[in-house]
């Protein structure tokens, strides 16, 4: 069983995993090179066995549970950070707690296709992944052991991938991340101040000024933040405030997929197919419907390594302005 | 001028600092090779005229300031990320704020020798570039402009090096990092319910138990932390309290240089040589003598990347216990 530590000074919680090491990679070491090949890829059609049983799918009318017929399968990631069964315990010793690391983590496979990323998938299909995660979502937070849904995508060994076959990710904890409560309560501390939400402010902000602005379209929009730690990092945010992703309807994702799909294509136009994560930030499972949150997504090319600074003092040293990047990605073919 | 602007939403300072980009680096990508040849290295002696003028030096005597002669070797970064020119200014624009880049940023060159990593120095001269960092923090901090003086060391690319020849770097920053923040804030969270420095407590603790402890001299310890972020991500903590670095006197530095070198042997040794960062986590430039904070050393090997998880969540899956890793430093020849 996992277990879950809180750091006693800044309160960070870590996954103690002793298993995720044997986990198998196609990336090889020095995790720069392309896919090589290390038997048939566990996500593909017909190796359906090669996974947990599948906890959700989109399929064809007719087709069966953990085989062919599938658009998009979610399945228990086999070599999970987090365990599903289990009670917490939560136990103290001196200044250190732990508890057991009670969780989910499960793979959102994003299409039958090998090859193709996310951003070269046709929009119908990027709605049926962001329809397919919705799900997950609703399905997970009616476990009272969970706190928080973090969905995320590695894209590229240098972003943390291991499998080239496209996938996102999700981990349900059973305790809110420390990064999630800072953001809560800096929008906390800014609703209290104006009555206003944060990112609703922003988004006003943006769409008037237009020079970070990247994207538009009835729902979304995507932006270079002002004080961004990467460069070319990319915002999406809904236009009308909405704390939880959950909470987004069938018309939300549709424009969530074309803006989602058209953001991810155009960085990856201008920077030449980069290494990025994306992270979902969303309101905590108890809370959908918080007057001060606004969920959006996190988008972060990962061109360079994370250095010494970075690391101590969380300060981030960019060599590129939102100002310019986002006047690129206006202009870059998608 | 480079800018410093802070994310309105969690208080985040970011450096943007565009000339940084064109640096040279003489690691290649996919910046996990050996170092290449890109003409002459300009740490190495009889190029100190490649180098912006030395700040401080080690030297032997009658040596000449930026010429052979030295033994270690301060000069400010070609290509700094905060200039040590000008006003801070700072103005807000609606919610966002920025203010001028201003600080210091300046590498420590550790040895005459290209080919040397600072574990493999010998006792002696750890000790010059750790007397060496000790100056310029006395030097920088009667700025008055400057609020913070992070020291750290990437080791190899994927710690975010660019040039080999063994050095260090501090970054002088106008305002105290959020990281560090968060760092005081627990620290005195601890203190004003126990009347205790929670580091004090911590060495106490691990010396009794041992179970995470890896070395230990007359002055310092180094210890697996409770709950870390890495595998072997080690801290060296001083034994009595000591808010600040630049308070340890001469018998402090010949400790620290001691279980410095023996625990980068010894990390060394157990992963092969592994890229690395190590950051000093000290007190606040106008704050040196904190009850409640105590710096000390993290030291976090850079073995995998990091995903997209732990940048949403601040949340760290790691594969070796603490407890395991230390019996493994313990053990292993150094």
């Amino acid at each position: 069983m996992p277990e879950l530590r809180k750091d006693p000074i800044v309160g960070r919680w870590v996954v103690l995993s002793e298993g995720r090491s044997e986990r198998p990679s196609d990336f090889d070491e020095p995790l720069i090179q392309d896919r090589i090949d290390r038997g048939p890829c566990p996500f593909c059609v017909g190796n359906e066995g090669q996974t947990p049983p599948e906890v959700f799918a989109l399929r064809g009318q007719g087709s069966r549970s953990d085989r062919a017929g599938w658009m998009t399968r979610v399945v228990p990631n086999k070599f999970p950070a987090l365990e599903k069964k289990g009670d917490l315990d939560p136990r103290s010793d001196g200044p250190y707690r732990r508890m057991n690391g009670v969780g989910a983590h499960e793979i959102i496979i994003e299409s039958t296709d090998h090859d193709r990323e996310l951003s070269e998938l046709d929009v119908a299909q990027v709605e049926r992944v962001l329809t397919s995660c919705r799900e997950r979502f609703v399905d997970l937070r009616s476990d009272p052991r969970l706190e928080y849904i973090l969905l995320f995508k590695n894209h590229g060994a240098r972003a943390g991938a291991t499998l080239r076959h496209g996938h996102s990710q999700l981990i349900a904890t059973p305790i809110v991340p420390l990064v999630v409560m800072e953001e809560l309560e800096g929008s906390r501390a800014h609703y209290n101040g104006t009555g206003r939400c944060i990112f609703c402010d922003l988004v006003e902000l943006e769409r008037r000024e237009r020079g970070r602005l990247v994207l538009e379209n009835g729902r979304f929009l995507s932006v270079e933040p002002f004080a961004p730690r990467f460069p070319f990092e990319t915002w999406i945010l809904p236009k009308r405030h909405q704390a939880a992703f959950e909470e987004a309807d069938g018309e939300d994702l549709a424009g969530l997929a074309s803006i989602l799909r058209s953001t991810l294509r155009r960085i990856r136009s201008a920077l030449d197919r980069p290494h990025y994560n994306y992270v979902f930030h969303t309101a905590p499972c108890r809370d959908p419907r918080l007057e001060y949150y606004h969920w959006h997504i996190e988008i972060t090319p990962k061109q360079t390594p994370i250095a010494g600074f970075e690391w101590g003092s969380g300060f981030y040293i960019n060599p590129t302005s939102p100002e310019a990047a986002a006047r690129i990605l206006r202009e870059v073919p998608s």
